[in-house]
């Protein structure tokens, strides 16, 4: 914890008072290279705290003007998808560099956002320049990246388990994914389907087939538009977490110790990443409040299949701590500063 | 289970999808003297099942006439306090008997309304006539009822565990009423402060000393205006159940014999009302799902005050299945008839 | 409710005291043809209420003799696997008939025995005549039936879901079963690692790949040896409830008309299954304390594959009401006797 | 977070694989001041993780030769009551500052010892020596300690709300403090009592009129023998996490002016204690997992009487980080250092 933190960048943060934000916005002000320069929240209201459990991190309405008056080098986005959408540009020509945690960059082809996410891009040009920031899997990118976006909380815990395995993976094999997520993931809800009586005690699945989170897990796996996936997200009764349990098939039988040694490729220096031995799955209750993704598989059926299960937070190492990640990178900091 | 059932009463239901509802209709429908002649929704809207686990008991929404045309015997209210403050009056012109899950008719002071209830009586005669149901301090009255006001849940679990020692317990000292209840007392809800990630984990006091329950407890109490009552309801995170602690101190020292013998006359021949052992407390988990009230004590400094313990469900004995109880009292059916 | 029931039948239960036993209880207790002629718990001790929320159902310490002398004509087993293989056959030879929860008999082949469930079984020609009892799919035997093997909850939560479409499912294709299960299918359990601490909050898979309800499944499924059948169970923090996510792909595009048909073909007179429209997936929590299974389905891939989500309560149509469905097939009692 | 941390302390736990020590850990890992030499799980076995969710801190099998050879400054123990009466004499014999978890050393009367822990204590006047670590009501006492006896959960929750007041609560009124504590309170538990299945959905009261914290509270309220106090703690239905409802008369109403002014003269410099306007009360999630207290009350009956509600987080506040508060304190680092 003694390296020297030489420089201090100004941050800001839109949309503090939700529950990612909160969460990034108690990273940032244990961060020793950061001066919290703004807070905004970007439902309007009056100022407050971001969260009950931090009384001392208030947040303002956000305006623009305010915004700009603090100078800020790096601005953080923890807003819907259509206000960063508009955001990220302004903020882009006045020279601040902008980490979104919305979906509105991920997706590299602008002709997605409406199927999608019900809205046209209008500067689609950022979306080759955004960097999708899956940390692990970038490279010197994020040093010179101007905007960064934030992967989605369910491609984060599926992509990293996957990602080293798609030189094996069989792509004409449905590659599905079942995973499961604490209800956090959904933000502040005043709809009775989200209220404790309804579900507590419950769990199900919803959004088959047109979930936001599928075409970014399809391109993040490099799948193309006709190989086969299957994503099928769950509700968790729980608040924090998500569990992907994968099922693939390989081009040919492998063998734990092939495995082992892909992940070994993969994550040798990855701090934030954990891979159990094989035959060992991960369970959410040790990464949750963690920025940490763990992974575990098990091979069946002679190794032409595998099992591969993933957990993290799906508000931290799937939202801020991920954000934070990425920062520390693009700045120089140490990539775990704040998170560890 | 074989005794002849020999009447059928012709029975409907007002808001018969709310959680109390739901129950209460549940109940009825495996009732061998009830036929279900109408189940209304009091909220409008197209018919539905009352509950998604009971698809085929389905709830039209409510006009008089609808009902009226059924020509019920007995109607039970599972409706908002105003809906039966209006509602009672023209089904009991009607000549059909009403059971009131509501607050509407609890409280004997017309005066009381504005201030606890928000709105005036209009019929405060009706005040008089109708029988507070707490089934097992009930006599002859429930026989000849019209108007049936179904205890509220907490009163519920307060009274039937202190009413018995109510001869002995010091009205100069405090009475303090310590309770918890799941969060299904609050009925369905679509604000956030009532949502499954503001509550998970959560636990809280609130409406210290302006609860609806509150004059009712200090009326069934008999404590009048001035005698020390604390009330102080909590929100434990689950979805039922109310556990009530109560702290009292008593004119005389007392003996565990002298209490088990007060509770002994009360509740010998009461087949839902389970006292424990002196030293033994109930727990939730035990009355989650049944009609039933446990009530457990502890002698402390000797004798001279006691902890007492008392368990319901909120929505079954403080409210639908309570409501039953009195319904078979009101008909001559076996008290438990459909409750066990 | 009122078609007359004309025999009655005696009955003893062993095991009484577990979570299925004491579900399984309280459904017989509320039995019209029913007598309780014993309650028996398999761990000894002394008697004890079968569960502390139903305090007036008691269970005596089991013995053969005091079973017999009972005279039962039917007798439920809630007992581990290696006592309902012995306890089983000593009844039947005493002219008992036996339903039998646990999984000794659920197997047809008594070589899977050893590496399944670690005993052999003494008397193999038992498993030829045990009944397998997924209630929709038996027909004319339960009527003679002495022995019926009652399912395991997540087999049943799969089979009702899958058997309708196994005429069309591509069984070179991996069947993916992808299954949560509440902490109650674990039975009563003192180790740290089904501590409360431990799991609330938490979720994780488990047993991949060496399940004892895998063989169970590939059976139902008539899948033989090689076919691919992935199954991996996890542990939902809950109590009750199981859900299975099913991943199939079909040897031809499907259309939700003909799946809708398949599913009408299996259950249109079946009062316990429900299907919901295509498109629709079940939650847990509509069918928990409910005998039911609600099974929904979502094409994809132009109806090459499909997503199949089914619900049940693992204690009751995983266990215990599907037993007492079975006994009312065997008895000639109406299907849903007891259990709505 | 730039103050400059000029001396370190060379810190070893003994029972960092506990809840409470896993906690303590991972306050201390962040220490800017603190030099981790020694992890010692007390309960002995191979080295392991002091807990799954911080894999890289790893606690050996606890020797006093061991912990010695690394000769720390300070030793926490996290251990066992016995454990720690008697390991802390050996520790302080060898010049090693202690900080205790445990309840060896919190009760200043060696006679209270056999009746309330089940020991006597063999170096009573340790318990003169021995300061009672209730960070914000010690004075400079804490910089020259040698042992620290860090408070209960229970207590810590009770005596921060009610010190503020004593010169004006009427103790010859009970003082009834009503607990609720998460489940995470007793430690790690292989017992079925505390199993999931019995614990979720459930609520109970326990322990009352012989908890071990029973006379810890009458101390930290200088009640005396026979002042009459009221301690019933109840377990909820989550992991973390107490909250106190208290119920106190006044010898003289007050206003809430009042209130507000002893809370103020008490608190107005801890930053770790937040007291609510008059008339809010806290909720238990806005102080899980921080280390601070927050304090609400309401007056009733003209002022004559307080309700009055505290929430910890009872692993943080009531334990671990009030222990590393109080190591703070002693060692003259800043009071939060590593806590915000």
């Amino acid at each position: 914890m003694n390296e020297v933190i030489s420089t201090t960048k100004r941050v800001a943060v839109v949309g503090a008072t939700g529950y990612a934000g909160a969460e990034l916005t108690a990273i940032l002000a244990r961060h020793r290279g950061v001066e919290l320069v703004g807070l905004y929240s970007s439902s309007g209201g009056a100022s407050a705290p971001v969260t009950p459990s931090a009384p001392t991190l208030v947040a303002q309405p956000f305006t623009l003007e305010a915004l700009l008056d603090q100078s800020p080098d790096v601005t953080f986005l923890a807003t819907p998808n259509e206000v960063s959408a508009t955001l990220a540009p302004q903020l882009l020509d006045h020279g601040i560099q902008v980490i979104d945690l919305s979906g509105a960059f991920r997706l590299g082809e602008a002709a997605l956002y409406p199927a999608w996410y019900g809205f046209a891009h209008e500067r689609p040009a950022l979306l080759d320049e955004a960097v999708y920031g899956l940390t692990e899997w970038c490279n010197g990118e994020l040093k010179s990246a101007r905007l960064v976006a934030n992967p989605g909380c369910y491609p984060t815990s599926i992509l990293l388990a996957l990602r080293p395995l798609t030189y094996v993976i069989d792509r004409d094999q449905p590659v599905i994914c079942d995973s499961k997520s604490g209800v956090s993931g959904a933000g502040k809800k005043s709809d009775s389907a989200w209220s404790f009586a309804e579900l507590y005690g419950n769990f199900k699945a919803y959004g088959v087939g047109h979930h936001r989170h599928e075409p970014e897990i399809r391109q993040g796996l490099r799948l193309g538009d006709r190989a086969p996936l299957v994503f099928v997200p769950h509700l968790l009764p729980t608040f924090r977490g998500i569990l992907s349990t994968m099922h693939v098939a390989f081009v040919r039988p492998m063998t734990s110790e092939e495995v082992a040694a892909a992940y070994a490729r993969a994550y040798a220096n990855a701090p934030l990443v954990r891979v159990l031995p094989a035959g060992e799955l991960p369970e959410l209750k040790n990464v949750v409040n963690t920025p940490r993704c763990d992974i575990g598989y098990t091979l069946i059926q002679g190794g032409r299949r595998a099992v591969i299960v993933s957990v993290i937070d799906n508000l931290l190492k799937g939202a801020a701590s991920q954000a934070v990640q990425n920062f520390n990178r693009m700045c120089g900091f140490a990539e775990t500063e704040a998170l560890t």
